[in-house]
C-alpha cells in the first residue's frame, strides 16, 4: 500500500504539467496544423502525438496529443476556452484530460483471484497508475488480500434471481466512490442493460478465449473438445451484445495434445492477467479509442 | 529441381536403415516393455521414441518409435511378421513404415500462389523430404513455376457446374502418380464427399483463420469488420465437415487498427505458409496421429 | 496459505502411487527393453517416458519415465534393490522418485520483489508443488509479504566484507531446514565458490538478459545501449563461472526506440518472473538434467 | 518478371502525389506546429506522421510525415525551396522524398540463397517496392534463378586476396546501374572500410544471432556449444565496427536440445529471411532513422 501511494504521488508530481488532447473528427487538410499551432501559442510541447483517419477521403480523424505546458493547472480553463472555436470549425469530438489527475476504478471480481491479483501487483509496484477505489465480490474469498492492501471490499451477493438488488447495490458504491471506469476481473455475473447503457466504454472485461473462436460459457472445455493448438484471451469494453464488444487486446499461447482442460486453464489464467492488465493501462493512459464497434490503440 | 533429387538421394542413403513403428492400441501394462523387448531382439536401436495415454485408466494409447536396425531392407518382411502376435496381444492398430520409402504428394492450388511457393522452396532446398509427383490447379497461373523445377503440372478447370467431371480426372491422375497424399495449397473449391471419403486422413488443408473463429468465407474480411487484434491460420486434415476436421497446426500474428483488409491478407499469407510447411512435414514423418477429431502430434 | 497446504496435500493423495526414474548411461541397443520390462514385471504403468542419445553412435543416452505403481510405497524399497543389477549392466547413474515427496526450496532475495512474488503466487495457487521452507534475503523489504504466506524469512545482511559471514548462516539455515534446492530471485549477492560447488545443479537463478548477450551487471542499460529490439531472460544452474551456468530457460520480448532504461527494466520484470517459474517448475518436476554445460529439459 | 513490373507501375500511380518529409533536429516547442502549417499552406493532407523525442529537455526531435498532395510533381520545387526558411529556422537536418520515386537496390549473395530468395519472392508479389537492379555473387549458384526473373546477375570472386579488385569491379557496377542501397543476403565476405564508409546508413546486413550474442563467426555452432533455448537473427546497418552496427531489427525462435548445429541453422533461416524482409522494406518506406549508433523505427 505504501509503495503504491508513494509511486502515485511521484508520478502526480512528476507529471503537473502533462495534459493529453483526444480529438475524433471528419477527415480534412488543416486539423494538424491548427491543433499544434494552438499548441505552440499555448506555450505546450508535444511529447507524443499519434494519428490515424480511416481513410483519407472523406473518413473518420483521431488524434491523441500527449503535451507538457508549464503552469498547467492555472493555464487549464484558459486553454479549454480557447480551443473551442477549432474545434467548431472541424466539428471535433475532443477531451482534455490531465496526466496528473489519477483515473478511479473498481474492480469486479468472482471466485477466480488471478486477474486481480495480477491488477493489485502491478498496482503496488506503481505500473498502473490508477486508483483502485474498491473492489466488489459476490464471493467471500479475496476479501482478505484486498483488505490487507488497504483498499474497501463490498461483498454483495448477485445470481440471476437477485440480479437487480445487486446492481442497485453495485450502482450505489461506485456512485459514492465516484468511480470512472470498472473492470470486470473474472466477474462471472451477467450485468443488465441497464448498468451496461449507463457506463458505455468504462467497463473491460476479460474473456477467456481468442474471440470469436468460443463465444460464450466454457471456453476451455470447447478448446479441448475441439483440439485447437492455441488458446488465448481477449479483453474488450462491455457492451449489450455478449462478447461482441470492441475489442482492445488479445493474445494466444500454443498448447498441444497432451494439455488437458485443467492445464488448458492454467495456461489461460496467464494469458488472461497479462492481457487484461496491458487493456486496463492503455485505458488509463486514455490509448484506446472506441469507433463503431473496434477500438483504435494509439 | 537438381538439388532436392540429390537431397533426396542423399536422405535415402543416410536413412536406408530407419524406420518408424506407429501404434494405437487400448493402454494397458506391458506394452512398451513388449515393443521394446522385440524391437531389441531384432537388433534395432530406438533413436526417437513419444508415447501418449488419453487416460492412464481405460484410455488409449499411442506410440511412435523411430528405430535403426542393420540391413532394415532384408529384415523388413520378417519383422512385420514376428510382430504379429504382439498386435494381436494388444489389439493394436500399426504401421511400419521405412523412412527411406519417400512419400508421393500431389499439390492443388488455385490463384494464390503463396503456399504453393513456400512448399516448394522447402523441398528444393531438401528440407520438405517428399515427392512432389504433381501439381493440380484449375488456373494456369502457376503452370510456368512448377514446370521450371520439373514438376508436372495439369490444368483442370473446376467449379460447382463441373465438380464431378473435375474430380473425375483428378483421381485419375492421383491413381496414376501413385500419390500418398494431397496437399491443398489455398484450392478455393469445395470437393464432393465422395473424393473426401475416398483419402481419409489423407488431404491436408490451409484456412486462412484461426479456427473455430471464422469457419466458413473470407474470413479476413470479417476478422476486419470485428477487429481483432490477431489474426492466425490453422492447417488440418480434410473432412466432409466444412472446416471442422482434425486440427494439425494453427498459429497467430499480431495486427492492428492501421491494418486493412489487404494487410491482413499479406501478413496471414506469412502465417499460412508456415502453418502449411509445419503441417506437411509433420504429416510426412508420421508425426501426426488422428483419434477422433483431434490430432496428437509427436 | 490454508490454499496451498490443502493443494499440496490433494496432490500427495492424488500422486501416492507416482514415481519417475530418471537414467543417464553410455547408449546401446536394449535399455528401453531392459527398463520397460523391469516396470512391467513390478506392476508399474509408464505414464509419461522421455528419451534423448546426443549421439546414436557411442552417445550418451538419457531416460525420464513416470509411472504408477499400485502400493509404490511398500514396493519402493523391493524396486529400487531389483533395479540394481540392471543398473549395473548398462553402466547407469540414476535415480528413482517419488512424486509425492515433496521438494523443499530455499528463495534468496534482495530489494526486486517481482521473481518472489511470482514463485509465492503460483506456489499459492497449486500451480507450484514445492514447499518453500525458508526466505533468505539482505534486505528487510519482504518480510511482511512473506510472513503474511506462513513462510519464515531470515534477514541476512550481506556483502563483499561479510560474505562469508553471511554464507555460513545462509548454510546453517539451508541444513536446519533440509533445503533440496535454492532459488536466487534476484539475490543480488555473489555465492562463494565454496558455496556453489556444495550445491551443484541445485541452485537455480535468473539473469535479466538473454545469455550469452550482457554477460555480467547492468544489462538494461547496455541493452539499451545497443540498440537492441528484443530483451530477454535466462535461467540457468549457478556454477562458479559467472553466467556461464547450464541454461534451462529463456524467453525474449519485442521493444523498440521509445522504451528507455526505465521501461525495458519493467517489460524485463514480466520476462524474468515467467522465466524463472518455468524453470523452477520443471527442476521440482525433475525435467531438467544437466549434461555437461547444458540441460536436456524433458 | 511481368507481375512485379506491373505490380510497380500500379504502385507508382497509385502514389503518384503522395510524399515524404525526414526531419532530424534540436527538439523544441512549434516545430510539428511550423511544419504542418507548411503542410497545410500546400494543400498537401497528412497521412502518417510520426515523432519521437530523445529527450523533452534539450533532446534531439525526429519527424516523419507522410502526405498526399494534388499535382505532388509540379509542386515538388517550389515545396523544397519554401520550406527552406522552416528548416533553417528549427536547424533541421531533412529530407523529401516521392513515394512514386521507387528505390534501387543491389544484392549481394555467396552461396546460401535463402534471404535472396525471400526478398525476390516479396518482390514478385509486390510486397516489396523497390527495384531489384542487379545480384552480385562471389559464386555461380543463383545465376539461373535470378536471371529467370530478368534480373542482372554478376559473378564476382571475391576472398582476402583479391578484395581490393573485386570491390572495385563492384563500385563499377554499383554506379553504372545508379543503386541507392545494398543489401547483404548472407554475404560471406569483409568489405573494406573505404566500401563501407562510401555507403554511410546504405548497406543493410543479416546476421546469424540475437545479437550482441554470438558476435562473430559461426554463430550458429557456438549456440549450439552453449546450449541457448533461443535462436535469433538480427539486421543492421553495415559500419566499420564488426556486427556493431545500428540494429534494424531482431527476431527469435524456440529450440530445444534436439537441434542439433544443423537444426539450428535451418531454423535460422526461416528466422533470417523473415527479419531481413521486414528490415529491407523498412529502410524502402524511409521508416529507419539512424542516430548514434542506434535506429529509430518509424
Amino acid at each position: 500500500m505504501k509503495d503504491s501511494v508513494a509511486a502515485v504521488n511521484t508520478f502526480k508530481n512528476q507529471h503537473i504539467n502533462r495534459a493529453r488532447l483526444l480529438i475524433n473528427c471528419p477527415d480534412q487538410p488543416g486539423i494538424v496544423a491548427a491543433v499544434s499551432q494552438f499548441l505552440f501559442e499555448n506555450g505546450a510541447n508535444i511529447i507524443e502525438s499519434n494519428q490515424y483517419t480511416t481513410d483519407p477521403e472523406g473518413g473518420n480523424f483521431f488524434l491523441r496529443i500527449e503535451f507538457e505546458c508549464t503552469d498547467l493547472k492555472e493555464k487549464t480553463t484558459a486553454l479549454q476556452h480557447e480551443f473551442i472555436p477549432i474545434a467548431e470549425k472541424f466539428l471535433m469530438d475532443y477531451a482534455f484530460t490531465n496526466v496528473a489527475t489519477i483515473k478511479k476504478m473498481a474492480i469486479f471480481v468472482s471466485k477466480e483471484p488471478h486477474c486481480l491479483q495480477e491488477l493489485l501487483w502491478e498496482w503496488q509496484s506503481g505500473d498502473l497508475m490508477a486508483e483502485i477505489s474498491l473492489v466488489i465480490s459476490n464471493h467471500e474469498d479475496a476479501r482478505t488480500f484486498v483488505e490487507s492492501l488497504g483498499i474497501p471490499f463490498y461483498y454483495i451477493p448477485a445470481n440471476r434471481e437477485i440480479r437487480e438488488q445487486a446492481e442497485k447495490r453495485q450502482l450505489q458504491l461506485l456512485a459514492e466512490y465516484d468511480v470512472d471506469f470498472i473492470v470486470l476481473a473474472r466477474y462471472m455475473q451477467i450485468l443488465t442493460p441497464q448498468f451496461v447503457t449507463a457506463h458505455p466504454k468504462r467497463i473491460i472485461n476479460i474473456h477467456h478465449s481468442f474471440l470469436p473462436a468460443f463465444v460464450g460459457a466454457n471456453p476451455y472445455e470447447r478448446a479441448y473438445e475441439r483440439g485447437v493448438k492455441l488458446i488465448g484471451a481477449t479483453s474488450h469494453y462491455v457492451t449489450n451484445d455478449l462478447d461482441e464488444g470492441p475489442i482492445i487486446e488479445q493474445s494466444t499461447k500454443r498448447v498441444n495434445h497432451r494439455d488437458r482442460v485443467d492445464d488448458l486453464k492454467k495456461i489461460g489464467r496467464a494469458i488472461e492477467r497479462n492481457v487484461l492488465a496491458r487493456a486496463v493501462k492503455w485505458h488509463i493512459e486514455d490509448r484506446v479509442i472506441v469507433h463503431r464497434n473496434k477500438t483504435i490503440v494509439f
